[in-house]
């Protein structure tokens, strides 16, 4: 079934404010979650509410608490983001790192004491939409089990990438892991099978039925009950197909997230402080040449590769090409929504006793 | 066999010596191949040299040129390597990185008309080696077909991470494809199979005859018959574990090298200039907090992942560790080097008419 993205920020934006965020807070959440699904990422879309909702109500999402400025330099700022959603300090850390990018060539941001913050896309993407290459990343739960290990440590931590050119800019947007934990809940929520080698049991053998894969994810990403088993990192199952670079990738976004905020490595977000962190670096080109030759440059590769011979009946996509059809898509025709979430919509419309929104 | 790598440095200042390189260019041309030997990334060591040396007598590589400053802030360097080296453009543009970054808090440099840099490594350690995260990349000949492509087109593009730990800093160093070009040519060297699923031929079906498949990168990546083929993106030959992640890494790399120095993306370097493209970005972590804190917390994760279950008969490496051991290892016994490359080495010496190095 599909909602209108207009009703679903409508009724997006009525839950945060019912639940104590400032106007202007709960229309940035809302914002994002649209955003994830016209871009059709569910799994960072309206499927996440209820468990933001539940995060709310356990008090490891504070709705009122401000974002802290903790140390800034000209080229750097260090957040509190207060226990607040991360959404809330990611975008405040981004509009400054914009500014001072703009003004001496390049920034980073770190934030601490952060939650969930939506796509890292969406702020990479507030960075190209002002001509800057824009990096964001985070670190998550622990869901990710290094080369051979048999137990998750590493969060699915996601980054996201994105440079100037048209029709539209390169976002690469993704878990480092070889998915996300919630591309594994939304096939669980659809009684589908994991088409890959993404998940293992505590044996380290390669599992794919999707509920099976979840019930372990759950216990390792939200319990000290370590049963064994997580999601994969990029390069598989084995040392031979290079799954160490995967595991470095994961490790390199721990370092700049947990360690450089001095907060919880992903490992430890299961317990204690539940707290996550965030990074995020913004590059002027400018400082290079001409912003202008620059996009035209890399449209024109992206071009040539599209254009590259390949398999039949496969097509050659650069990273963000899927994004931006789906957004122009489902801005007309509405986003899709799985049955499990509609009824998880519905419960929280009652409970708040605001309208629920048109499913069609 | 074996060689010390005193005799191995020696031997190698003495052949760029008698190529025209300067003293101190040699010193350093020599001392990143020993290195990488040391550490035993064979691929980036001494089995270059005969490729080297090719590349200076087609006039590919200009050892007497020097290296030149085009545009200069207090955050960034545009550098034009001059058709030499490109170790030798690295490590001044590292050098003067590594000074920006202690005043500004960070700061980046792009290089262009450069050659291939030797290990990605080689330059992040520079900037941990004074407390700084460093990060260095470069882009290569075209090696790597696309997700669903049946043709190279991306280079094996090279991505170095550096962070302080001990008793050795974190080293990531690799490829963003699930190998190097370099990797495949000492198992055909070696006569030995591609273990993994590396290399594809111009139907896309993976071969695991490493000779076969250095016949094709010979091809793809030094002229301009495209017979089909390549190595694979990290993630393997299909989507459904994500090769588009590997495909996006190595992607990123072509941005912020060919296309930010206007210079060859990848896929243009074999005809017409050659030229490759490098990317430099230190950060100062003392801006966000103590260097010491981090660098203890950075070593109790990589200890605690050390340390957790795994499948019997395997061990839990963080990126960097085998490198090291590796290092002081090779130190004592000297470095591996396979019969091939003995051949080439003494086919060097003799029409140098220098002396050729023991073999043990």
């Amino acid at each position: 079934m599909r909602i209108s993205s207009a009703e679903e920020r409508e009724f997006l934006e009525g839950v945060f404010t019912a639940y104590s965020f400032s106007n202007e807070d709960s229309a940035l959440l809302a914002d994002t979650l649209v955003d994830a699904d016209l871009r059709g990422i569910a799994s960072h879309g309206i499927q996440r509410l209820a468990w933001y909702i539940r995060m709310i109500k356990e008090g490891t999402i504070q709705p009122q608490n401000k974002v802290k400025v903790l140390k800034e330099t000209p080229t750097s700022l260090l957040v509190d983001a207060n226990k607040n959603m991360g959404q809330i300090a990611s975008a405040f850390a981004m509009k400054n790192l914009i500014k001072k990018t703009k003004q001496v060539g390049l920034s980073m941001a770190v934030i601490r004491n952060s939650n969930h913050f939506g796509t890292a896309g969406y702020y990479s993407r507030m960075a190209v939409a002002e001509g800057l290459i824009g990096i964001a990343t985070t670190n998550t739960r622990p869901l990710v089990a290094p080369t051979n290990a048999t137990q998750a440590f590493l969060g699915s931590n996601a980054f996201a990438f994105t440079f100037p050119a048209s029709p539209h800019p390169f976002v690469f947007d993704g878990a480092t892991s070889v998915v996300s934990g919630g591309k594994i809940q939304v096939l669980a929520k659809n009684n589908k099978p994991l088409p890959g080698d993404w998940a293992i049991d505590g044996e380290r053998n390669v599992i794919h039925d999707a509920q099976a894969a979840e019930d372990i994810l759950a216990k390792v990403a939200f319990t000290e009950h370590q049963t064994g088993g997580g999601v994969l990192t990029l390069g598989g199952n084995s040392e031979k197909n290079s799954n160490y670079k995967g595991f470095g990738n994961s490790l390199i976004i721990e370092l700049l997230t947990g360690i450089l905020a001095q907060g919880s490595i992903s490992a430890d977000t299961n317990t204690g402080e539940h707290d996550f962190s965030q990074f995020f670096l913004t590059l002027d080109p400018a400082v290079f040449g001409d912003l202008e030759t620059f996009a035209t440059n890399a449209t024109a590769m992206f071009t040539r590769i599209r254009g590259l011979e390949h398999t039949p009946g496969t097509q050659i996509m650069i990273p963000g090409d899927r994004e931006y059809k789906n957004y122009h898509e489902n801005l007309q025709q509405g986003v899709l929504l799985d049955e499990k979430s509609a009824a998880e919509i519905k419960e929280i419309a009652q409970e708040l006793e605001i309208t629920v929104p048109k499913f069609k």
